[in-house]
């Protein structure tokens, strides 16, 4: 299985990432081994508010990719997954023209079962992508929650898809997430409100302290009538060129393999713990108490904590 | 400041409030004090996407809890906090024309800080308005990810706003999400396609399983207008009545119990963990060697956690 994910083998790959996301001991093993293959892929990351056109705008930019010749995976993250199991999104269909084409590989992710959430399956599919050969990893999110933001922050290079006219709730939404992209897409710039949008935009990166930061890019499009894509293709490149000569790109990866190595290693502890103690028994036993008010929440769960520190303690763990 | 709260002080309450957004360790004794007077206060959590008239509804509706002098608390989740620190929604501006009435309190919650996230620091801000004498406590959060439904899933029913029209991606969404939803509102029911939405929902429900479960009122709202919200506020009580005379408001509030003491329990066991063996230093060692490929990722970890179970399993620790 592992040569023919290197030389990549779409059955192979398919199966690599169903093994990823279902958790299993293999997949470890599989990882690890699949991780002195990897380094070359370029991560993007597209995010923004539902309606903005990111399928679209995915579409055309495979086009171009697909134009070059290179390789290409969509990886759909799904927010709805914590309740449906992963619902393919009607919307993404507009990708699916791709589907007859080896060389573009899409698929959508859930969150169940994997330890590290979205976000750690997420990781790992890349690592396979990676692996085998493809040179461009496309991760899309909709929703705006901190779940598809660990997901977006995996990217080397952030595309933000805004777009005119969606009421106020989007634009205030706008200044949370803003400090995420790295390049800025105004799409539907047809509609009424795109250059005050533009703007605005523009506005809010002046503010930011470009000391240490590149310019961010704004760029114009209508991703439906494949306008302002070239350029906005362009940019991706310039932008990925600039991060790579000024090291910004290798000092990106280095910090979210910290928190990557963090999150696993935090979830893998909260397991072997429930293991040793049954914790969720116990759990149960101390809401039921709580709930009947013969205890306090806070209360409980710290004397819980100091007497297994005080276990800890005996040891001499030193690492 | 413990008593003040109890009378309903709104400084002290909103000084606690502030206390429970920074997590400080005054705020867990407050918590475990105010605790024996909870639990009058019915949450009522509303979602749904942006855009959908969720400020504007939630306004009507307090204006209904007032006129039968009900005190009514406002937690407004914002998700964009991860970055901003919390940036008030010019959206949410609607509500303050109750900001000169002494009986409603409006607050924006941010995530900093918070061991439990977002989901923890709303929690305990429950339990400081519900220890204050507030009748109800409405939850509104933006945003469809899995941290926004963490925070509506600790709301005794969820009213899920929904408007026709929003593009095949908000549609999508629809069936993710819901499965959290108790009550179901067509907002903007002039718009064109309100009656078709209204059907698509009753349709996913009757596919829904009814055993165990309520009917779920799908109530057609113009928020704007103030229409349909006196039926729709006459759902929510005779939903509420339901749930009360059935036990399952009281088994729901159980569940939630275990997986807050859950949360809180890990989050801190996690700490612990990190005090002691001071993970971030060697996590930042152990990246460096994962990025020049002198080890592997995921043995890396399981080998870490193998010694420290060793080490674990030298005392026998039995709870």
């Amino acid at each position: 299985m592992l040569d023919k994910i290197i030389d990549g083998n779409i059955r192979a790959v398919s199966r690599a990432i169903s093994l990823v996301e279902n958790d299993g001991r293999d997949k470890e093993a599989l990882i690890d081994q699949l991780y002195p293959n990897c380094g070359s892929a370029v991560v993007w990351g597209v995010t923004g508010p539902p309606g903005a056109g990111k399928s679209t705008l995915v579409d055309k930019l495979i086009k171009r990719e697909r134009a070059q010749d290179h390789k290409v995976a969509v990886i759909a993250v799904d927010p709805s997954s914590p309740f449906s199991g992963g619902a393919i999104l009607g919307d993404r269909l507009r990708m699916q023209r791709h589907a007859t084409d080896p060389n573009v590989f899409i698929r959508s992710m859930a969150s169940r079962g994997h330890l590290g959430g979205v976000a750690g399956a997420t990781s790992d599919a890349i690592k396979v992508f990676d692996a085998a050969g493809f040179d461009v990893i496309i991760i899309e999110t909709i929703g705006v929650g901190q779940t598809e933001v660990e997901i977006i922050e995996i990217s080397d290079i952030v595309l933000l898809v805004l777009v005119p006219g969606m009421g106020d709730e989007i634009q205030a939404l706008k200044a949370g997430v803003m400090e995420i992209g790295d390049i800025f897409i105004v799409n539907k710039k047809d509609h009424h409100g795109a250059d005050k949008l533009k703007a605005e935009v523009e506005y809010v990166l002046n503010l930011k302290d470009t000391k240490n930061s590149e310019r961010n890019p704004v760029v114009m499009t209508n991703a439906n009538l494949d306008e302002g894509i070239q350029k906005l293709h362009e940019s991706i490149y310039e932008y990925l060129e600039t991060i790579k000569n000024n090291q910004q790109l290798k000092a990106n990866r280095k910090k979210r393999l910290v928190s990557e190595i963090k999150n696993i290693l935090t979830a893998k502890m909260v397991e072997q713990f429930s293991n040793y103690v049954d914790i969720n028994q116990e759990i149960k036993k101390w809401s039921e108490q709580v709930y009947n008010g013969q205890i306090r929440p806070y209360q409980l769960i710290n004397d819980k904590i100091q007497s297994f520190i005080k276990e800890l303690q005996k040891n001499d763990i030193e690492n």
